[in-house]
């Protein structure tokens, strides 16, 4: 469990932050005030840029807290730029890091409880909860927050969004 | 391996085949020709939602295939409109309910080898491959093809993403 779902929150984390140093360089080459990169959004009732990041930085804090067991800690929503929303995303890094992967190990079988809006709470399995929410949504957010920056122009490639995978290639 | 692998792709692809269908029900209703949509992109240099349905499924059988340790089947790409695609994503989840689980489970100290374009090839052992590249690329063309759709003003919500999973909603 904790082998499934820790190294692909790690990975993506740091994915998604190297998404916003290239917004950055973008933003500074094409004289663009970055926030209005962070402003995009691809339906006017999808989640921006920016909250597609406090989304992502979310589900990862949430998930690996509801897989170990332990209540997450709460963010406040107040980044307003780049560098704020870098913070965000290493002190999730930073969480996601030090939550009990023996915990995470004992989860696959034990019921996980978890709010969905001010009204709702949801119940899965530990091991449907990792592979039926947990991964689907986080990349869901690190997928519409490269597709914003491609569709606003920004050059990126596969490999921007897959990060710094263990993959060796050479030619066939 | 397999139980981290296959109910993920099978969710996603029977995901993927409704959203096809409400994509269908709009195009009828505002009597828009179903292969705009199906050639909508979101960037220039990004494949339109008929491609990316192919990508969704290629990396589902290809990913089943790899993990399994057999040949994955060729598809011809010949596919134009939305039944032909559904047809493709019926056919692919044949295919990976099909799958050896006992094969896929000795997969993950395994390494695998896949090609990546015309000239390279990948090398990752299994357990990174399920987690670092068939999972993160199968839910990036999922959550475009999706992006693509609410984009052009289909209404959907983060369940016609989701599916159909095992949750258990109740007020809290």
């Amino acid at each position: 469990m904790s082998q499934a779902s820790l190294p692909a929150l790690t990975m993506g984390l740091n994915a998604l932050s190297a998404l916003l140093d290239k917004a950055e360089s973008y933003a500074a080459a094409k004289k663009i005030d970055p926030s209005v990169l962070l402003n995009t959004r691809l339906a006017p009732d999808m989640f921006s840029l920016l909250m597609q990041v406090q989304a992502a930085t979310d589900i990862a804090k949430n998930g690996a807290s509801r897989l170990a067991g332990v209540e997450p800690p709460r963010y406040e929503d107040t980044e307003k730029t780049l560098d704020e929303l870098r913070v965000r995303i290493a002190k999730t890094l930073s969480y996601v890091e030090s939550v009990d992967r023996a915990q995470i190990d004992a989860s696959a079988d034990r019921t996980l409880s978890f709010p969905l809006g001010p009204k709702n709470k949801g119940e899965m399995k530990g091991d449907d909860y990792l592979s039926h929410f947990l991964l689907p949504n986080f990349y869901f957010h690190l997928t519409v927050a490269y597709t914003i920056l491609r569709h606003c122009g920004v050059e990126l490639g596969k490999t921007d969004y897959l990060g710094g995978i263990p993959m060796k290639m050479s030619p066939r």
